[in-house]
């Protein structure tokens, strides 16, 4: 903050004329007020990431408002809905409602401000939320964001003036000022969110899109993914590392585009130079993502993609590299990936059975992939396994064996499965939970897939 | 702005104590300053693009420090240089020198703030500059750019303060505020553009990646592009505009993962199945970039790159459109598709005559691809078509032959090899420029191709 204690000739002062009539109560009270509106600027100035913006605008207004409570509502106006994400512990939780409904509907639809003294004496207002959560609105002061083209994108709402007051016309002007301010930065993070949604939608639909040219590999690519960022989640991995670690196992095969289909898809033995050709997927994934301009942040995509063939033993390729040489999403990749392939169906067989997907997983430890990461892999419930290895399926999982699923880990289901394997009994409940589990595991795909 | 003559006693004043020592001038002057921060802060938020924001952070810092020029410059941590954007015209000129170099290079090595009232009395300043423009350089004050994280991203300088003064204390104290306000704004923007080369350059690098299956199609869709955004161009297309055009461009042949490559690189004449399989591809670049993630203004693409195949007359496909109902978009890339497939190497096979490739052109013209449109094309220099022809062979055009293809459009080199083919005589300048062309037209690939 400039030392107002020192004045300096060479800038100009205020415009003469303009503000003789202010007494210095006036001036010391609207620079406290200017003051708090810089710091808003600045705070929401630094995030571009949506759900933190919306909630630092709200608690930045709450307090300068001298509010109980505020929100902030988006229009979605291809479905005519308000939308908003509120902080819910450590995760954002959206909410949406019809864009006609209460004050705040009153307000996206007409674009006129709203200062209400009392709430409940208009018929506008929507009693649904106070009966719902016993809080007492009374007064309220909603004003519509517009953006630099003069759109309206939301509303700006701040309720219950703290020591029973109403909003004045001044809180009115404040809080326009305020919903200008947000309404720029709130622009920015959504250009930059759907950047990075178009980025990574993308590559995600490419990778459907060659991994469908054959029956076999349909969906590998998208399940690879899911397997490890649930694997990631366990090992308690930021936002930040998970949307890493999804954009480069959604990838991995991506080299796949430079081995030639007819040996790519043949359907027979290979022989060693076949073998070779395939195996060079990994260093075309290597080559392709390498050409790719990532930020700084991103820079290790291409290696970690490129590296799910490596083995902890350092007998993988393209490089050969040992343990912790290999990218820790490249370990992580390699157990999504074994994983997808010896669990999918292959030309219309039917799948190896689980109690030996789980043995070579087991065998595999150590040498092949890390074995801290595989017991990582084995707390995940089952119910997380089932909906990621049966996502193409159109006839659901259904909601109480979900359930079921959710109360046993895949470490569990191994047990059960090697206990039934050595004839011991199981409960009626454990062996209910393998029934239903290899019912799904086995059930026909015939009719159950989604098409391209 | 609020309006400071009422008083509300419900909006706390100022802390106690803490500002009574202020006199109404020192606050006027202080609410005048915060208020210009605050316009500041206003301006720079309202743009994600770099270019722009650079240049109204140089303008709005010139203005508000009183200053003669102001620039900004950021650290390229990589290669240790400072860089900036400027603008030149329409456009924007990157500056860019090593980092350490004169008094902005001391700030950028350092992180400390340069004071300095008489640059010419300090060894570190660069007289360079000076020596150029014939600028004097007097008075500098230079303060490092510091992002959240606390790293330098970057520096900012005011020269010559106005009224021949120094810089004093509380214009330092501005300017790091200032700074830090830019340093947000600036890494914004930094995150936004990168993300948006994250996406464009994975777009081209997967297109790169299945044109290069075959050597017939190899670069096909990055020439495609060019072509088509340099008629664009030549249609005064705004930047917003090319970009999206250039993204569908790179996409238009997206729909061939979905062609198996047995027919899709057939070598040998098609039966009829095999064609209609082939021209599948426009409807699965459709169904493709249908899923995929765009922002509003992108929300056309799909449309635009499927509809390379339709025809003016409606005799085209997927969709059999015609005319207008044809999205100009499309309507371009036709051409440039057109002229690529007729334009390319096959098989080790020489290029199609030049003479016949343009009367194919004209022939398709109205009934295939839009007259006018193709007007366009052949306006441009024949620089701009051989560059874009030749991108990937590793010799280069020599610059000689680039001055002289500057010269000529492409019409009218089409006239000359039309007047040749009736064996009219061309001056020795014109019979130049034919043959020069044909140099590079018919020149062999063996060597010079740049490879994958």
């Amino acid at each position: 903050m400039p030392d107002s204690g020192k004045s300096d000739p060479s800038n100009p002062g205020p415009p003469p004329g303009e503000e003789e009539k202010i007494t210095l109560e006036d001036a010391l009270l609207e620079l406290y007020r200017l003051r708090a509106m810089c710091d808003v600027s600045r705070a929401v100035a630094g995030t571009l990431d949506l759900d933190r913006l919306l909630n630092l605008i709200v608690a930045k207004t709450t307090d300068i408002m001298n509010a109980d409570r505020s929100s902030l509502f988006l229009i979605d106006w291809d479905t005519e809905e308000l939308w908003s994400k509120v902080a819910q512990g450590v995760r954002f939780m959206e909410i949406r409602f019809p864009m006609h409904l209460g004050l705040a509907g009153a307000v996206a639809t007409t674009g006129e401000t709203l200062n209400i003294p009392d709430a409940y004496e208009d018929e506008r207002f929507n009693r649904e939320f106070d009966k719902r959560t016993g809080y007492r609105t009374r007064s309220v002061l909603a004003v519509p964001m517009n953006n630099k083209a003069g759109e309206r994108i939301g509303i700006m709402q701040v309720l219950n003036k703290k020591g029973d007051e109403e909003f004045t016309q001044e809180d009115e002007e404040i809080l326009k000022s305020l919903a200008g301010q947000a309404a720029i930065t709130v622009e920015n993070s959504q250009l930059y969110e759907e950047q990075k949604k178009s980025f990574i939608s993308f590559v995600e639909t490419l990778a459907t899109a060659m991994d469908a040219r054959d029956p076999i590999t349909a969906g590998h690519s998208k399940r690879v993914t899911d397997y490890s960022v649930a694997i990631a989640e366990e090992l308690e991995y930021s936002e930040k590392q998970l949307e890493i670690l999804n954009a480069a196992a959604l990838m991995h095969d991506i080299g796949k585009i430079g081995v030639p289909e007819v040996v790519l898809f043949k359907d027979g033995k290979l022989d060693d130079e076949e073998y070779k050709i395939i195996q060079s997927h990994a260093r075309h994934t290597l080559n392709i993502l390498d050409k790719i301009h990532f930020d700084r942040e991103k820079k290790e995509i291409p290696m970690m993609a490129a590296s799910h063939h490596e083995r902890i033993d350092g007998e993988g390729y393209p490089l050969g590299l040992s343990g912790e040489e290999i990218p820790e999403a490249g370990r992580i990749l390699a157990i999504g990936d074994i994983f997808d392939a010896i669990t999918s169906r292959r030309h219309y067989r039917d799948r190896m059975e689980f109690i030996r997907v789980m043995r070579v997983i087991d065998e595999e430890s150590s040498s092949h992939i890390q074995l801290d990461f595989v017991e990582a892999f084995k707390h995940l419930p089952v119910s997380r396994i089932i909906m990621i290895m049966e996502q193409d399926n159109v006839e659901p999982v259904e909601s109480e064996d979900l359930e079921l699923f959710k109360k046993f880990t895949l470490n569990d289901l191994q047990e059960l499965l090697e206990r039934g394997d050595r004839e011991e009994s199981l409960t009626q409940d454990e062996q209910h939970l393998v029934d239903r589990f290899n019912f799904y595991y086995h059930r026909s795909i015939s009719e159950g897939w989604v098409p391209d």
